[in-house]
């Protein structure tokens, strides 16, 4: 199949049905992810119309992938002895067909995230969601080691993104001023949202949870997954216009997903 | 003792003594909670009028069930490695004859909470907060497996709640839309409430560590735990007022529970 | 060096040019803090002006001592099989000479951390920043054991400061109505703030991690570290002006550090 190297805009029709059908179905997303953002991510989720299920135990991780509807691993606060469990959800959301979605907070820098996190690309996530450094590190480029921050424009990550969506099969979402979510062949673009979003901790680990349970919807996977860029960019401008700085910002912006929400 | 079958609603003079109460004597509670909702637990106990701690290294619980005036076990994320602390936790607080709540977050399709949370019922804890379904599990019956979503109607798990307060000589809380609190014997109601708490995370969780902070006081443990229930339904309906979605509101909550406590 | 016993109040142009220098240089803090404090720790750096980045692995703790610009080591959920990672860290800290800061959350009637922060000291923290009961116990006097509330006065407290700093050879910071910076020679007060800020989780813990982005920049580091308690004070003021309670209190906290790093 030849690559379509036209970037289409997301269009908002679509976006709009796809969170009306979120509302609908209420998918249970399982989040393993870092101690930091978690519950910022339970109240994203429940905002967005989603049920949080953060299960941490090896036991009930394997227990809960049969009813879960999807699967977030995070590894900003990983540590070498959660590295099977986070393995082993994996392989469940796989054996029972459910999508899983991959942050790869930081890798660059720091070995055992960055070695981790290849070894699961041979799982073969269901998407990637990244900055343009973490993308371009998992694809096989340098890496800037100055931690979670990017050092590299949206755009010069799109090839890296096509490649390494290519190498998983799955879809490659690289957040920056323009979002951009490939399978390697077909990308669509989400524009907008706020600056404010850059200063409050976990917006991008958030959206990687919206992820997964956009992905756990119904129909065109590539357009599910853009329509949580979507969600996030129209809840981050409304925020955006209530809010007198990164704190209020926080607080508007799940009422800015509840809203959106209610009004499908 | 015969069972009185009149369900009472707690009277609001009876509440607001029980909150001065709290207010005044600012009780210290230990959380060993979830690490999703440390955080607003902190927030709102201090909101309230009570003192938070969370420790969470064995030896320190030990020392600290010494000075604490009420526990909270709350197993939303438990791990297997943790249960011996949880355990000896209860232990110590019966030792020192302090109160504890045991939240039994989400047991019945998870194996590992729901046989351990089975397991604590041996040591009575003072109060048992859930929805309906976990009680209605603890107490024996079915379970729903779909996480911390309830699945039964309040008044459906009064039976269970009655059989299991009984079964451990202590107070069952069931919270939805209507509160019930009973010692198996006599049964209270709490009515009001805001469905926007469904929405943000933790508000059940919360509750259970309040519930603790009021099982300490003195005087009628039923109606004293009974009047964290209130205190929870009455700031929850002053942040509806203000709040202009779950965001919003989740600040305006803790808010509420301090007009609550200075009122007083 | 003879001890100037007066105690200046910080010259708010100082603590201005310490803000600007702080948002021009953006310094990587690397917190290894306790969990229920780590969201509003690292939102607090960002409103700020620094990059927050919460690493736990113990190597990767090592490998991002060479990166980061400070560390903050605070014992709030210490459990004792942490205590190694923490210590590596802060000879790591030494080794790439970057600045420390420890937070000696409820030293006192909790044995594992009181050991623990006794050891730490023969490190050499740069910074310690605790209540007038920590730092007492620190310096070898007495403790509440009724947990992170503090019993003391922060002039009781001044002669243990200054004690303790001549120990380690760094600053100590005491907070409470009026906040203390000593090096052991030279004393900086800060006056202001808000009784808020008592009523929220982890203001002193989030002043901590403050006080290690401080520690980071060029210049006499006793006017920096005074700056960060500045700047919590005047945040801590707009915001107290802004909330109708501690749940909006906190979010306008944010604000109120992002409007100060915006202003200059």
């Amino acid at each position: 199949m030849p690559t379509d190297t036209t970037i289409l805009e997301l269009d908002a029709p679509i976006a709009l049905q796809a969170i009306a059908q979120l509302a609908e179905h209420s998918p249970l997303i399982h989040c393993i992810t870092n101690t930091v953002v978690q519950n910022f991510t339970a109240n994203l989720l429940l905002a967005a119309g989603a049920i949080p299920a953060m299960i941490i135990d090896p036991s009930e991780c394997q227990e809960f992938a049969q009813v879960a509807d999807g699967l977030l691993l995070n590894v900003g606060t990983l540590h070498r002895e959660h590295c099977p469990t986070y393995y082993h959800a994996a392989e469940n959301a796989n054996r029972y067909a459910k999508p899983w979605v991959l942050d790869p907070v930081a890798v660059g820098g720091l070995t055992l995230r960055t070695e981790f996190c290849r070894k699961l690309l041979s799982l073969n996530p269901s998407v990637i969601r990244g900055n343009a450094s973490e993308i371009s590190v998992l694809a096989g480029g340098g890496a800037s080691g100055r931690g979670p921050e990017t050092q590299l424009s949206t755009d010069q990550a799109l090839d890296a993104a096509r490649q390494l969506a290519t190498t998983i099969e799955g879809i490659v979402v690289v957040t920056g001023e323009v979002d951009l979510v490939t399978d390697g062949h077909r990308t669509l673009k989400v524009l907008g949202g706020s600056v404010l979003a850059t200063r409050v901790t976990g917006a991008g680990c958030t959206l990687s949870a919206l992820c997964a349970a956009f992905a756990s919807l119904e129909g065109d996977r590539l357009t599910n997954v853009a329509s949580a860029c979507w969600m996030m960019s129209r809840a981050a401008e409304f925020a955006a216009r209530q809010a007198a700085g990164p704190g209020t910002f926080a607080l508007h912006l799940l009422d800015g997903f509840a809203q959106l929400r209610e009004a499908q």
